[in-house]
Order: C-alpha cells, then structure tokens, then sequence
C-alpha cells in the first residue's frame, strides 16, 4: 500500500454509527492509513445496540479517540427514527422508489458533518469520512453528491481552519457502491458484519425485523454479493 | 407596514442567544409579520446569564415556541468559550483586528444553522433568522455573507423540503450594520437592551467585564448609537 503512504501521521475523523456502511467506511480510512477520531451520536435513534457496536468498531480498528454526542433530534419531531411514528414495513423483497421514507431524519447528515467538522477542527484534521450511499439507498436527500460537494464548500468557509492553505475534504468512499459491492469490500478488509446493526426497527433482544427498507438493502447485498448474511432476524 | 403583509401567518426560526444581535433579530422578524420559532442553545458557555434572557425575550415577542438544545461543544474543547483558556482583555477601547480571537467556538454557526433547519423542516418553516454581522464583529469565519450563502445552497440540498419549490432563506437582517446602527433599529423597535447579555467573561452576579471584545464592541455601540448604556458592568 505504497500509494497511501502519504497519509500516515494524518488524522481523520470517521462518522461512525455502527451500522454496515460506516463501519465498513472505518476499515477503509484504516487501510488508506489515517489516525483514526471516530465520533457516533447519541440522537434518540430507537436503535440503542447500534452504539454499542460503534464502541466495539472503534476499539477494534484501534481509534486514537473515540467520542459519542449527546443531541436530542427527538426535540424537534418529524422522523420515524426518533419518534413515536411506525416505521414502515413491505413485503421483504424491495424498497419503494421516487419515496422519501417517514425514516427520513431532517437534516440528520448535515448536522452530523457540521459536529464532525467541530471536532475535526480543533484536533487539526482535514479529513472527515461519512459512509453516506447514493444507489442502494432510502432516497435520503443528505446521501447525494450534490449535497456533500456542497457541505464541503460550506465547511471551508464556516471555520478558521478552512481559511488557511489546508482545505477540509468529505470523503465518501462508498458513494458510488451498491451495496454488494460495500459488503464484498468490507470482507476483504476482514470486517466482521455479525458486529454491524442496520435495522430500523429491531425487537428488544436486538434481533433485526427482517422487513424495514434498512434490512432489504442489507439482506440483498449479502445475496447479491454471495456472502452469508451474518444478521440475526426475528423469527430465524 | 402593508408591504410584509405576505409574511403573515409565515413560520420562522429565530436563532436566540439572548445577546445584543439577536435580541434585535427577532424583533425585526416579528415586526416583519412572521409566525415566531425561537431556538437557543445550551452548549457549554460560561454565560449562563444569556439563556434567561432569552427565555424573557422569547416571551416578550409572544413566539409561538421556545426551544432550548443541549449540545456540548466543550466535549470538542478549543475556545475560550467554552474551555478554561482566559478571555483575553485588552485596553478597554478597541478590538484587535484580522486576528481570529481564541473566542471563537469551531463550527457553531454552522452547527446552530444546522440544528435551525431541523426544526425549521420538521415545522414547515422555511425562514431561519440569525444575527450574525460582518461589520463590528470579532472576524468570526461563520460570520460572513459568503458563508451564510453557501449554508442556505447547502441547507435545500440536505432537506426534503429543500427538493420542492419553496426554498430555505437564511435571514441575516444585521449582516451590513454597524453596532451602533442595529441599536438604533433596536431602540426604534423598542428593544429593551438592559435585558441582553453581551459580555464573554461576565462576573458571578452577572456583571459585564467591560474589556473584552464584546463588551467593547458593545460600549462603543451605544456610545456612538448616541443610545445610553443600560449594561452594568463590573466596578460601575
């Protein structure tokens, strides 16, 4: 890995929720040879294990840091996520299209990157890593190109680091991916998805429903990328 | 006031700090006819005294709601703010110019834009307030129009309402006025000054230093406002 030599000694902060992509997303900043500021949020998502797997991927991938933000986007309303809305559930094979789901968390990614940015600031990093997905995905406007571009410009003139030579970047290395293709990545670079949550809706013993559009995405990527699917499902 | 008719009944968020700037922003955004949204935050200041004061004026402009999000950028460190770092005082006159002083919290207009939206999307609000000047201010990058522009391009590619017709405006009445010219607004509005906070480093009984950037910044307003000086300042 000579060409990514010139990333040692830098340091990265890696938006890390305990879910397939960015836990996949930390393995890859890892082998691109960053130091690795992981930071999860504590947001008033339904899915509490998600953060407990944050913790286990931070400490396996031996992060220099690894910080969890309290923000209570539960405050505001509006999102299946975080409230008492139900999320929906389809026949198991595919995800609605042209729809933005009741799962949809206003402007969840936006103030994610902009903590991230915080952080990223005041340690001196440049480099920020979001697992965000354009093609196998919820339709979830804060996932597209256009919007990170733009929070990387708008990141450069919100702070004191952006003025100088060094500029902020958005990495996203999974943008263009399906979500086959994120699994078969992950499995090369060892990562364990039995330690990975993904579902929106999981019963109390932590067992995933099998049926929310977050579950589709997963079980179909283990199928189409001829992995065995490690999740454990309700009723399995 | 016929011509902002067409705001009546209109939503807005207003960004509430309880200092100088904004206590004047969501008097000129009532006065404009909007429905009033005030958001403030709890994010580690040692100001305590300014989260009163916004609650009292949240009150006075009859907002339809006042919300208070606990956010603690101390967790990140890096300002004067909010860490243990001394507020700088100077001579009492003047503030230094084309430095960034050690006041300055990383991200956290971008952070409390962010956290605006939000709310702004899951209300159906599509005007967000914030008192933010590029005139006597302490050279803040989160403080000029370039960034407020990219925020609000950024801002409706993150949200779902941003797809639609109707787009976010970020609403920086201040952005081009002196200090002494948004007290004279203030005063024209009726803005009671005693009950804002500007000072960073106030006393334990809630008294301005008199020498710290703000303070100064704020002295000087009045002073050239022709405005007397309701602050109460150490030692006075």
């Amino acid at each position: 890995m000579m060409k990514e030599e010139n990333n040692l000694n830098k340091k990265a902060v890696i938006l890390l929720s305990g879910g397939l992509d960015s836990t996949t997303v930390i393995s890859i900043a890892k082998e691109k040879g960053f130091e690795l500021y992981a930071l999860s949020f504590r947001y008033g998502q339904r899915n509490n294990s998600e953060l407990e797997f944050a913790k286990q991927t931070a400490k396996k991938n031996n992060v220099k840091q690894h910080k969890i933000v309290d923000i209570d986007l539960g405050l505001f309303g509006g999102s299946a996520l975080t409230d008492d809305i139900p999320v929906p559930k389809n026949d198991g094979n595919s995800v609605k299209e042209n729809e933005i789901p009741v799962t949809y968390v206003p402007a969840r990614n936006l103030i994610f990157l902009s903590l991230g940015l915080a952080w990223a600031e005041v340690i001196g990093a440049y480099d920020i890593f979001i697992g965000v997905n354009a093609i196998d995905f919820s339709g979830y406007p804060d996932c597209r190109p256009e919007f990170i571009n733009s929070f990387q410009k708008t990141a450069n003139l919100a702070t004191k680091a952006g003025l100088g030579n060094k500029k902020f970047k958005i990495h996203t290395p999974l943008i263009n991916l399906t979500k086959s293709d994120i699994i078969k990545k992950g499995v090369e670079l060892k990562v364990d998805y039995k330690n990975t949550v993904t579902c929106y809706d999981p019963s109390n013993e932590g067992l995933a429903c099998g049926k929310c559009d977050s579950c589709i995405l997963r079980r179909n990527g283990f199928r189409d990328a001829g992995v065995p699917d490690p999740t454990r499902y309700v009723g399995n």
